[in-house]
């Protein structure tokens, strides 16, 4: 059945295997939410990073390692939850002990900076793909969820999207680079979770999630999971200086990048303006925040420019894309 | 580097990791302990299965779906713990909607049988690689591990051991198949995680690890982890009436098939000979159980025939032997 999307896909087959009371969150948001006891709650996600698929085959093997549990924080940071704990599993296709070395060494430097443990894992002779689970711990009084957006929030990116897309853009046109580009390069090669801006929107966000596939269209499935629809003003789209002194990406290409472009591992998020004042008026903020759009009633996401409604990129579908590398 | 083993592999890079107190047990057993906090802990195992290295390509997609999840219930078994939860990552070519219903309805039997709740989920588009994590509940009182045997206590395995390599070797001869070799191919394709025996052992055996890379291998394994060593009665070992009515199996295939064949997904365990007495007298018992051997000082496993050493058959290295399918 050609056409039948990632996310169809998890809907249709897998949100239905077993039901228990303990499960306060399952399949369908970023992380799911566990009870452990009346005491704990545990957070736990997974995901799975293909060679030639999530990242070029030429990627250095330590950034290979730094991803694999970066795209697993970002999870983690989209709902509000410290991590702990990950499992690794890797498959490969013949043991390659400098391969090895320098994967171990970039997991290892988040891991570090995050305080996380490497508990368990498997390795199998077969392609390369690196699967990554993590599980973090969350307080009892709540977390970050993709369903809360109501209308009258704003909607909030962290950071500069559309950098890691430009930066990717910058990889393959090849060396040398210059220094806008290397720093794209390298927001492309090391995405960092924001698990600390993550913390400080619990109990504040009304919904979140993280920007992977690309900002419209994650905001998309916060809309969905919602119930809600959204408006994002295009000029209001915090660029980066970066971003916009590239000579050979016009206005349309950066505005593409940062809506439709994946990797940032940004978070998207929803709040009153009340709450957005205080938020950004905070002196500890961990990431740079900027209101972007509107929540309102309806289905989808529109853009605007000048208030006017224009075309909107979309987003990356694992299975519905062709393959990038 | 070749013939860097898989163990190896992992004790090399990934057991340093991140440092924390609440690790109870890391990288190296069949699960992680972890302490969730003072009131909880819970037990973490993955495993991957790779098409044509751990299943044959032309398993069926719901006894894949099945194994991909009994592996890590297996897992559960070996440390004691309640399963609770798992986590899937799918890496396939295509999105096949008849392969997917297939492999959704393995999985589910599976959990139901265990009360388990797929909570989160990743498909991504590349070779069929599947990764599951399950997460168990373990009370405060103990777990099982691999490094409590000691001088003295019996080698004890559950079921009998032999019968998945027979049932793959009888598949690969083709069809038709004898009732005895139709026994042997269900054995392997529907390997059933000890669990219920696993609870049962918890707090009485010393050490127990399941059987999936063949039961001296794993015997090994268990022995290094607890700094002794084992010998296996070659005459004890409990065979299957299915493997010895195999008109194509002589004496020592048989012995092979026990003694090397991987994907049994039995417990070996130790205790003392007190212990397995009132063991094998419960009424309630989960498996059967048979004392094959003896836990000694030194290091390695050894096997007799009547009291004679004899030639130890070797286990299954993912990196180290050729592929099987």
């Amino acid at each position: 059945m050609p056409g039948l999307g990632e996310f169809e896909i998890i809907a249709r087959y897998f949100t239905r295997i077993g039901e228990r009371r303990d499960v306060l969150v399952g399949v369908g948001d970023d992380a799911a939410v566990l009870e452990v006891s009346p005491h704990d709650r545990l957070v736990a996600a997974v995901d799975t990073i293909v060679e030639d698929v999530h990242f070029p085959a030429s990627l250095d093997p330590s950034d290979v390692g730094w991803r694999s549990l970066a795209v697993n924080l970002s999870d983690l940071a989209a709902m509000g939850a410290r991590p702990a704990w990950a499992t690794l599993s890797l498959s490969m296709p013949h043991a390659d002990a400098v391969w090895l070395e320098r994967f171990a060494h970039g997991f290892a430097e988040l891991a570090a900076r995050w305080d996380v443990a490497l508990v368990g894992g498997d390795t199998v002779r077969g392609p390369l793909v690196v699967t990554v689970q993590v599980l973090g711990l969350i307080e009892r009084d709540g977390w970050l969820s993709r369903s809360g957006a109501e209308p009258g929030d704003l909607v909030i990116v962290s950071g500069t999207p559309g950098d890691a897309a430009a930066g990717l853009i910058a990889w393959r046109r090849g060396a040398p680079h210059a220094p806008a580009e290397q720093a794209l390069i390298d927001r492309f090669i090391r995405p960092m979770p924001r698990i600390e801006l993550g913390r400080q929107l619990r109990a504040r966000a009304h919904a979140a999630m993280d920007v992977s596939d690309g900002l419209v269209a994650d905001l998309d499935k916060l809309c969905t999971a919602s119930g809600c629809s959204a408006q994002i003003d295009v000029e209001a789209l915090p660029l980066s200086a970066a971003l916009c002194a590239l000579d050979w990406a016009d206005r349309e290409l950066r505005e593409r990048c940062a809506l439709a472009g994946g990797d940032d591992y940004e978070l998207v998020f929803t709040m009153p303006p009340h709450a957005y004042a205080d938020l950004i008026a905070r002196e500890d903020l961990a990431t740079a925040c900027t209101a972007i759009g509107r929540i309102l009633a309806g289905r989808g996401v529109t853009c605007l420019r000048d208030g006017e409604e224009v075309a909107v990129p979309t987003g990356y579908d694992h299975f519905e894309a062709d393959r990038r590398g």
